[in-house]
């Protein structure tokens, strides 16, 4: 039982960044123009841009800008980080003790002060200022049932970003959000500015087209 | 040279009415649903409705609407019919001459009052009311060209629809138009109002669609 930190191993666990990837030909030609146009089920940003018709994930577009804002922050040594009103007593089963056990150094360079609070319980300090109070005790039950679940060792480099990558989805916007034009611009924005724009931590897809050429052979236009 | 005309012979021209036709099961549940967001490239509205995100052609949705509303028109005997400022003199090669001279009574029905000026020319003295002055000569040219190729009889009916359909497509917006949301808005609820709002006259889609299933299930959401 723990966990073991091989420094340098990689471990196919779809938290790894893919080499630089274009969602198509244009995309870098054409990242710059995209506009929102409004959302699909309070979930999806509809947008165009010169080549076609975009769909964006709110969630995991957001999620992007979070997780490479954090990882910048943390290379930076300028995490952002909040003291908690009061601490967050958490209440965990003893094979998660012992996996916070082994984790509580590298939860501390991600700002989050975690303490043992008696014999089955944990109390959190801090946790990195993005995330919302209410977010951060599930946040540390779904990394620790995550890590629960790991069959193979994880390299710290693996937990780094699984650390960040958990921290990005519990503080981004969720699906089913109506979102203001202005929110919608900015999160493009932030998205286009991205190194990957186009997949999120977890490797799901950010944005979906619908190429103009085959719109216009649908309408029977080419 | 010249047509016949046979009533009752159905010829497929692709003017033909399809059948009544749904572009998508749920679609007669949701189309009153149907909320625009914007135009792509000035020519496509892009609209969502709750099974998903739906494209339509501006210019085919203007012709489907108007082309309904004209055949209506006629049947009921109240054309809008406009006296042109200044009759529109057309010059025709012979062969269009002798075209015309034929489907002279079928024009007058349709509210195109034309008489000969002179041997080479006419005049047009009325056209619909849907129509701009400027369009009239352009689509009787276009009308008598598509008779001219016409290598089999063409029917009475056909030439009705032919009539009708070259009427509304020269009448409807153009694509490279920007329209205000009103106007959108106004398009959407006629074209859902029409018999047959997927399919144009000439037998063209009015309506593309992304099922919401289909775009969770590409963002791994399903």
């Amino acid at each position: 039982m723990g966990l073991n930190f091989r420094a340098g191993e990689t471990k196919t666990d779809g938290c790894e960044e893919p080499a630089e990837f274009s969602a198509y030909p244009e995309f870098d030609r054409v990242r710059q123009e995209v506009q929102p146009l409004g959302q699909l089920r309070d979930s999806f940003i509809v947008a165009v841009d010169s080549s076609g018709l975009i769909v964006i994930d709110q969630h995991v577009a957001h999620e992007r800008v979070l997780f490479e804002t954090y990882l910048r922050q943390k290379l930076a040594g300028k995490l952002d980080i909040q003291r908690l009103l009061m601490p967050i007593i958490v209440q965990l089963p003893p094979r998660q003790l012992v996996i916070l056990d082994s984790i509580i150094p590298e939860l501390a360079r991600n700002g989050f002060e975690v303490e043992p609070f008696g014999p089955k319980t944990i109390a959190i300090k801090t946790a990195p200022a993005m995330l919302k109070a209410s977010a951060v005790e599930k946040l540390l039950v779904e990394l620790l049932d995550g890590l629960e679940r790991e069959t193979q060792v994880i390299n710290i480099e693996a937990l780094k970003k699984k650390i960040a990558a958990t921290v990005s989805c519990h503080a981004a916007i969720k699906i089913n959000t109506p979102l203001e034009e202005t929110k919608m611009r900015w999160l493009i924005t932030e998205l286009m500015k991205t190194d990957v724009p186009t997949v999120c931590p977890h490797g799901r897809p950010i944005i979906l087209r619908y190429d103009l050429r085959e719109i216009q052979k649908a309408f029977k236009r080419a």
